[in-house]
């Protein structure tokens, strides 16, 4: 892919080329689709983004991407103050706050502690997450919700260390096998960890 | 996937999800991806996109995008002008400009006759390669190089009806099998052209 007749399409491309998981023929695809458009759609795209750089913040106490200095979960008088979910990014916010199950607040790490990618405790919201307990004493139950991979057990036994002095209560979300999932499809490691954290329904008086 | 922190966040989410093939997950990684780069790469994201619009235009003999009101391809000294090759877009003349194989000049129509898609001979630039035959007197070969689908075969017998007057040779691209492929899997339609299209190697005497 690289005989374009035009520069200015193929600086386009390049351009979307850059973006995860998009090549060059899905790039000219997605150039070509933008060029059958008005230009009104044309421009609202590119303000968006630029509007997207400057005036996206993020929330001074949780590190969530927001409009305001302070988030609309932070700053919302409904949600449990006493409860703070870790997650690696907004992502994992948007899908936690779609479940419906959760009413606590968040704070975003903006990663996992990674040596092969170079990404250290330093480079985390660690820090902030202390201070934010230090000068809010509301905080009863940290909630840790990080993948389940290596890197995210790593930074869970960090966080857990870290956060000992302030007495809190620290939980990992439960692991186990999918809803839906058949069992004898899942692997070894899920379904022994879902044997030993078993959920008791009922205790029984024998 | 709903409840978004931000609605500059949400609104470029959905600018980007507005993309064909970009669902609103993947928009949203490639936003949050946008967002980690620095202000230099999303401005030059965002004027190549406004750039490609007001300054693409397309070739005024091809209609194929192009940076002059001629494209490099129709004012190249050494194309050869006595072939005319119809494609359906641009991502075709890319494709076939890559193969190395061909060296005449190009007809972008602009898509093919699709009833189903309210697609008819006159949204096409038919008309225009009319115009061009009749002006241009060097066109000795027209090759249809469309999809070889039902509204490929539609278009291709449309333009060669609409071609005949002009006395010149019309051929189609081989439909075969493609190189590498397993005869074993190959689809009976296709097979049966590639053995009733045969190519002879050589000219026995018997």
């Amino acid at each position: 892919m690289e005989t374009f007749s035009s520069k200015i399409l193929q600086a386009a491309v390049e351009e979307f080329s850059r973006l995860p998981g998009i090549g060059k023929k899905t790039a000219l695809r997605l150039v070509l689709h933008m060029l059958k458009q008005d230009k009104g759609s044309l421009e609202r795209f590119s303000d968006a983004l630029l509007h997207l750089y400057n005036n996206v913040v993020y929330c001074s106490e949780c590190h969530n991407i927001s409009d305001q200095p302070l988030c609309s979960i932070c700053s919302s008088p409904r949600r449990d103050k006493s409860t703070i979910c870790i997650v690696e990014d907004i992502r994992d916010v948007i899908a936690i706050e779609n479940t419906g199950q959760y009413h606590g607040l968040y704070h975003v790490l903006g990663g996992i502690i990674s040596p092969i990618d170079g990404i250290g405790p330093d480079d985390l919201t660690i820090d902030a997450l202390e201070k934010r307990l230090k000068t809010n004493q509301d905080a009863r139950e940290i909630i840790l919700a990080l993948s389940t991979t290596m890197e995210g057990d790593t930074t869970n036994f960090y966080i857990y260390k870290k956060l000992q002095p302030y007495g809190l209560k620290v939980s990992v979300i439960a692991r186990g096998i999918s809803v839906g999932d058949e069992l004898e499809y899942a692997d070894e490691i899920t379904l022994g960890r879902s044997i030993v954290y078993r959920t008791v329904y009922e205790t029984s008086n024998r």
